[in-house]
């Protein structure tokens, strides 16, 4: 490996020989000193040189220093380099108090002159160069916050020993609606589709008794919408659990989880969260609360919003309305609504037995969905007729009808968008922002 | 959640009320006694009642424990359910030395009194019923194992600073070869490839400045292929960092990497693997030992098996013999094979100056190709001339190249099969054995 200093070990650095990569994020040519701004994956320092030009009266200069100022002169943003040179810590250097005078320079790719995007080039424009609008400092920051999120969830199950699984993407038959789906053709004329969900093999899991499976993965969803929530391809975090009482087992877990992971982040990159974001990531106390649906949509209506769907659902609208009371009244960022009517569940949400209503919930968070946990029906008598309910033809699902067929526990678990959350937690306005590289109905590419 | 215990618990339990849930492996139904095993994800206890069965003299009989008799006669194997009872420890007791008296019994759901598969069932008929054959002690522990290896990959990066990545897997071109592709109809009448490999997009984070990056996602090969290291779809375990000076680096990186992991799996299942697989998990010592190709052929080839390819790589009989000599020399279960020729490998790899080999390796685990690694070719211009040399169109790679037009770091990584690792640590015939659901061209579900 070059044998490089990172850029924010700098400052803890005694002044002295140092060698750093990056790339070059500005250049002030001046006449007589010339400044670098490099960045790295850490941050970024100013490298300066004192720039050695032709005498104007011919006197012979240093070719070397001479061969340095013009290199530096030449350098394009976004070129990658690595220089050795001389540390020197000065408090009037605003770029955390140190600057690097350049030795040598050593370029590993120069970048093209002219660069396509701007900070103020439109969100598609940007998505069109994604690999240069990540080298943003907040886009970096995004992928950091990502990455911790993810390991503190994963930790978490971990330490209450939960089996990961890698469920099957490619799938015989869909899985959670005909709809929004993804064909391909397989060998020997079969039709394969992409998953939507990893719903059916997480349930698969606790019918082979495996008690508490978590999944981290890419689901797929041909979804014509262009809202700032949805996606064609997104990440998809799922757990599901074994003898459960009901949902509400589920959702202990997980505001749970949250609270930890949510710790996580803040304990790691609260302030450069506040810094760059200019959001305060709130750890959340719980229990969250808890509204069931029927309550949401009179608290709702009594804020002057009528929900104008008819099928008794909040919209996304009725959703915020609902964040803004929570908030109001509890202080809260996130809210269970649970009691939702099988009209507008999937057909394995089981059902309460006294009220019909489905033991299922949905978590928002700051107003936006950004879950769907339930308990399963795990006997086979109940699904099937709850299939047929919904006009869906049982022989379609037999593969999976058959799971709860030779014996299963109760059980149940919850789906949840990685982007949302991030999103949400970021105070950013689109799933596109925080997506590595965002797939819609116009975007494939790069 | 129901308060149960879990079967590992019980021996360090005093005797008293316990509550067990799971699934009935079998039942012993005698005269005057009736024996239970019932197993969770943690393992197997006897529970045992005393038969009340109607009286030939027609004495009355206590009603419940008739009704719990037949209960119990009835079970079919594969049945869940909680039972509360009494713990006893009891020496006598193979199982575990302790059993549990059955005071109350609820089945959450029983099964059908025909289970279609047997412990000597074939592999194929074993995985139409996958979620029953995973229902067997050393299938859980599988995925126990895998858990635990992937954690401990993560882990060793998280603390590295590595950056967690979730790259696309539906792509507007090939990631790389125009065969083994599967394609799909995606919006406004284009055509989507499913990523055969993260390979671009990790290179993508490099030039985003990310640094250090992994990803752990599914990828997929139209792979016609029916040999016990192939699948259709498959997860792929990718690393990509930058500022490397050759591929020295990634391997470097890979070795402890793979120490760390191992360590971690021994630690934690080192001794029920030896019990279940008969398998002694060796933690690798580093530097793994390095051959460049050439010299492997010389080795193979003085040990009497002469390589049928044409095209100068070794194939699988090769590896099994490098690596008997490996393990015979130096001991070791590893063996990084270096210096490939350009022409058996990808267009992307860079190459060396002086000998014009590529900076690249294969690591063989146990004699099996587990992994490609290498160092990336990031100049533009070199790396439009090495595609042209591969007969590849540069301008339908131009969004790949693209990533290199505007500054790039010097760089590397590897892809490794998390099925293959697995298959070798565990001894297993094949990946399927070890895989969560198998995908291969006549298998697409369950």
């Amino acid at each position: 490996m070059t044998e490089r200093t990172l850029v924010s070990q700098l400052h803890a650095r005694e002044d002295g020989p140092v060698t750093v990569s990056g790339w070059v994020e500005t250049v002030r040519d001046q006449k007589k000193v010339q400044f670098v701004i490099l960045r790295d994956e850490t941050g970024a320092v100013q490298l300066v040189n004192p720039a050695t030009r032709p005498a104007e009266d011919g006197t012979e200069q240093d070719a070397a220093a001479l061969a340095l100022t013009d290199v530096i002169s030449a350098l394009a943003t976004g070129t990658f380099l690595t220089v050795r040179g001389e540390l020197k810590h000065d408090e009037r250097v605003k770029l955390g108090g140190v600057e690097i005078k350049v030795g040598t320079l050593e370029i590993a790719a120069a970048a093209n002159p002219e660069t396509p995007i701007a900070a103020d080039s439109s969100p598609d424009k940007r998505m069109d160069w994604r690999f240069l609008d990540l080298r943003q400092r907040r886009n970096n920051l995004i992928f950091r916050v990502q990455t911790t999120f993810e390991h503190a969830l994963r930790t978490y199950w971990i330490e209450r020993d939960y089996i990961e699984v890698h469920s099957p993407k490619l799938m015989a038959s869909p899985s959670e609606s005909n709809a929004e789906l993804f064909a391909l053709e397989y060998f020997n004329d079969q039709t394969a589709y992409l998953a939507q969900s990893p719903q059916f093999f997480k349930q698969m899991a606790q019918v082979a008794g495996f008690g508490k499976i978590f999944e981290i993965a890419p689901a797929f969803r041909a979804d014509p919408s262009f809202t700032s929530r949805h996606a064609t391809e997104f990440t998809s975090i799922d757990a599901e659990i074994s003898w459960i009482d009901s949902h509400e087992d589920v959702a202990r877990m997980q505001e749970e989880l949250l609270q930890f992971a949510f710790q996580a982040v803040k304990d790691k990159h609260g302030e450069e969260i506040a810094q760059l974001f200019e959001v305060e990531v709130q750890v959340p106390t719980v229990p969250f609360p808890r509204i069931p649906l029927a309550e949401a949509l009179e608290i709702v209506k009594s804020r002057g919003y009528e929900v104008p769907r008819t099928d008794g659902d909040l919209d996304p609208e009725g959703e915020r309305q609902i964040a803004a009371y929570v908030q109001e009244t509890y202080g809260h960022q996130f809210v269970f609504i649970t009691d939702y009517h099988p009209a507008i569940r999937a057909f394995y949400h089981m059902r309460d037995e006294e009220t019909g209503l489905t033991k299922s919930y949905d978590l928002l968070f700051n107003g936006v969905e950004i879950t769907t946990g339930a308990q399963r029906e795990h006997r086979v008598d109940v699904l099937i007729e709850q299939a047929k309910e919904k006009g869906l033809d049982p022989e379609h699902l037999d593969f999976y009808l058959d799971f709860f067929r030779f014996g299963a526990p109760p059980h149940g678990g919850f789906g949840m968008g990685l982007a949302r959350v991030l999103m949400l937690l970021l105070g950013e306005s689109s799933i596109r922002e925080v997506t590595y590289l965002f797939r819609g109905p116009t975007r494939l590419a790069p």
